[in-house]
């Protein structure tokens, strides 16, 4: 958007970006900074492309600090970008027209727990582990599981989900009701503590994925869930990764309790055993997370189990005892080191799409083939059991033709996840790396309805502009 | 809105419209009818209040003629309703500006079904018992279920949920895509096949709740789930209603394979034992659903059993045998016949709010407490599990007097409820009936934001207009 250039990175725009900080620098000391690196590390996730540096960093410490520097932010015309964890993916967090990287880091209070009611209310700089551990002597978790450790208001932002999605869904069946911080610096409040709504437009799952586009998510209250009684789990391995998709599928037609069905391709697995001194067979994984009553846990496990050995599964290993999880488990856990580990010095480009389950299978296969003809390394991993699968493009830094070749073989497999019914993004999103990608999804209609909407509520385009839409 | 009146109403307004109906007359021959009582049936649902008539009636029969009546409608500037199965109880297809309403029931094939994927396409006026036996030979069913045999296109609108919410969620949890005809007449995509997705805003689920007032929703891509292996039922009768909702409260922490959580008032049990003849204890009662694996589902009644009685429960009754079913919960399944039965002529006026679990046994209480207190015939009962009760005021027709009365407990229960944390309609919308009640749910500010979105999107205010906002 040229418009975009032309008001914020005029000479003009970048006055009212030098007063504004003038202005933040007086009022909020040391908490505003503009050092350099500082600003670099805000400026990206861990996206693989640099992102460009704000001007300054801000770490607001409540929501009336927010609301007064989003304030001043649209009295001014300047930039905000909304800042958690910086694991984003997808260069969320870049400032490519400058502006105030606003750090929620600071607002980590958790600001109540309803046991009765099994959800809670956050900051949005609280971290999903930071809950985690706060909820620990409760009975109850969060289960929403991206890997990293994100704040949760990155994790409404940007729509994460993870491991757990197939048994207690992404963010959007979590999210009860938010606080905002709208472009206008208001402060408002969408959605209840009731378990359901019919009351008007969505807004609160509307905000949910909108990637600080919107407004500046400041308060979340979350469903959360009590702890399994028994958590039960198996690893086995498949002589091709379609008998390990086919038994995915049968498996969820049973209701046993799935809770996470993770998916390992040989080339991931070869990168686990060198990274963890492991013996795993190697060949395509499946790592699986029953969650139940005590009552018939093992019997699920053999269940689960044998429609595994129906489908070739063989090498199992399985466990009801939470001490034995993180040896079975390992392989998983470390997956994206293992995978770093097994290219010394190399970058990662990490992507992932989402399939309808019966397409899975072909999408992986055709994607390894592409992979290996392109000369790439690159191990395929997902959350199987979603159709959900992330490919870590393994990239000697600097090397421009790899790097082309990587960028070929990630967009024909966007292509290929979109004929077969899919979407470019399962839970990484959109930020700048697959602006294009959206269009190609959702049509150019589509992405003007979305457009028209951004408007609407932030004609000034403040709001991490440039994120979504060119 | 004064506006739309003028705009509407007004000669040129009503002239406009007379046009568009000759022309929907040429083209469509008998399938536009403007005879009065069709009129008078499409412009009310189940709601108490008569609706207002729209000026016709017209039968699409495909999207393209969605989108061709629409897009005269705008070149018209007539209002345009869409028309389910008149199942809703808020005033949502009444015609206060006149207009076409636009009977979807025609648009009633169901696409496509993967068992594979545990996904469906259908037309928008295909309804929830149709689908479910389109489906009946697949071991695959669509759990949602309102009571009412709505269209699916309607429980999208309305963004309906009902007893199994608490297992398998509402239609937010179900809706993966959907094809829209916008204001302009333009027909939309939105969403893929994929189970999760974080590309851009959620339009999807924009549209889930927008009660037709956004585009007009063709055809719907459904999640569907795998027929449990084994149900089991369990009735039981508690001392009070407290400890009822205490034993809810403890059972939802277990992790057992609680599908549906139905609790009846002593005066709905009452009305059930008279209406079916039945000797059910006359003091509140709980019926619930367990599904899950075969191994284990007796224990998980035993379980369940030992909590419920834990908390005063008794009077068990329990099956595993599907058989059986149907005795155990005729009680439920007759529930609102019964209630109408046990007044005589009477008329019902039927509320429902939702609150925070904890909550619950309080904003019953103190419902019933007002209820009595005025002289009302009024029971009470609701989808326990998820917060969610309703009224069903009993009234003689003609009598202000009573009206008036119940109205006023109406209001103290929503006013209750949003000071409890939770919302003014759980599960049946805004429509005409709540409009007041969403300002006061979700403020002014929050009403101006999905007004904006409104405008944006429809600026001419023909889709359903004066619902969700006077």
């Amino acid at each position: 958007m040229g418009d975009l250039a032309k008001n914020f990175l005029s000479p003009k725009g970048r006055k009212r970006c030098a007063s504004a900080i003038e202005y933040l620098q007086q009022h909020y000391g040391p908490r505003c900074s503009t050092g350099q690196a500082i600003r670099e590390q805000h400026g990206r996730g861990e996206a693989l492309d640099a992102g460009d540096p704000p001007d300054a960093v801000i770490w607001p410490e409540s929501t009336l600090e927010v609301s007064d520097i989003v304030s001043l932010c649209a009295r001014k015309q300047v930039p905000v970008i909304a800042f958690g964890a910086g694991s984003s993916l997808e260069g969320h967090v870049s400032a490519p027209y400058g502006g105030i990287c606003m750090d929620l880091s600071r607002m980590d209070q958790v600001l109540r727990v309803s046991s009765e009611d099994a959800d809670c209310t956050v900051q949005a700089g609280v971290t999903r582990e930071g809950l985690n551990d706060y909820l620990r002597d409760t009975g109850l978790f969060f289960p929403v599981d991206p890997g990293a450790n994100a704040t949760l208001g990155g994790m409404v932002s940007t729509r994460a989900s993870g491991t757990t999605t197939v048994r207690y869904g992404a963010m959007p069946q979590h999210v009860l009701a938010l606080q905002v911080v709208m472009a206008n610096g208001h402060v408002i409040e969408c959605g209840t503590r009731a378990r359901k709504s019919s009351v008007g437009y969505d807004l609160v799952r509307l905000f949910t994925g909108s990637e600080g586009t919107l407004g500046i998510v400041t308060e979340i209250t979350l469903r959360i869930h009590a702890r399994p009684e028994a958590v039960g789990c198996l690893t086995c391995a498949f002589p091709s990764m379609r008998e390990a998709v086919d038994a995915v599928t049968e498996l969820s037609m049973t209701g046993l309790g799935l809770a996470r069905i993770e998916f390992l391709d040989e080339r991931q697995v070869k990168a686990c055993n060198q990274y963890s001194a492991l013996d795993l067979p190697e060949s395509p994984m499946l790592f699986i997370e029953l969650h139940g009553p005590r009552t018939g846990i093992e019997e699920q496990i053999i269940q689960a189990q044998e429609i595994a050995h129906e489908h070739g599964g063989g090498h199992f290993r399985s466990s009801t005892r939470v001490e034995d999880h993180n040896t079975l488990w390992r392989a998983r856990h470390h997956a994206y080191f293992a995978a770093l580990a097994s290219r010394p010095g190399c970058e990662a480009m990490v992507t992932d799409v989402c399939v309808p389950i019966s397409a899975l299978a072909d999408c992986i296969i055709d994607t390894r083939r592409d992979i290996d003809a392109a000369g790439l390394q690159a191990p395929i991993l997902g959350h199987v059991g979603d159709g959900n699968f992330h490919v870590i493009f393994l990239l000697e830094p600097g090397d421009g033709a790899e790097r082309e070749r990587a960028d070929k073989v990630h967009e024909a497999l966007i292509a290929r996840a979109l004929s077969a019914g899919g979407t470019c993004s399962g839970e990484h999103g959109i930020g700048l790396g697959k602006r294009g990608q959206l269009i190609a999804e959702a049509g150019e209609e589509v992405v003007g309805l979305m457009q028209a909407l951004k408007t609407a509520w932030d004609p000034g385009y403040i709001l991490n502009p440039g994120k979504l839409f060119f």
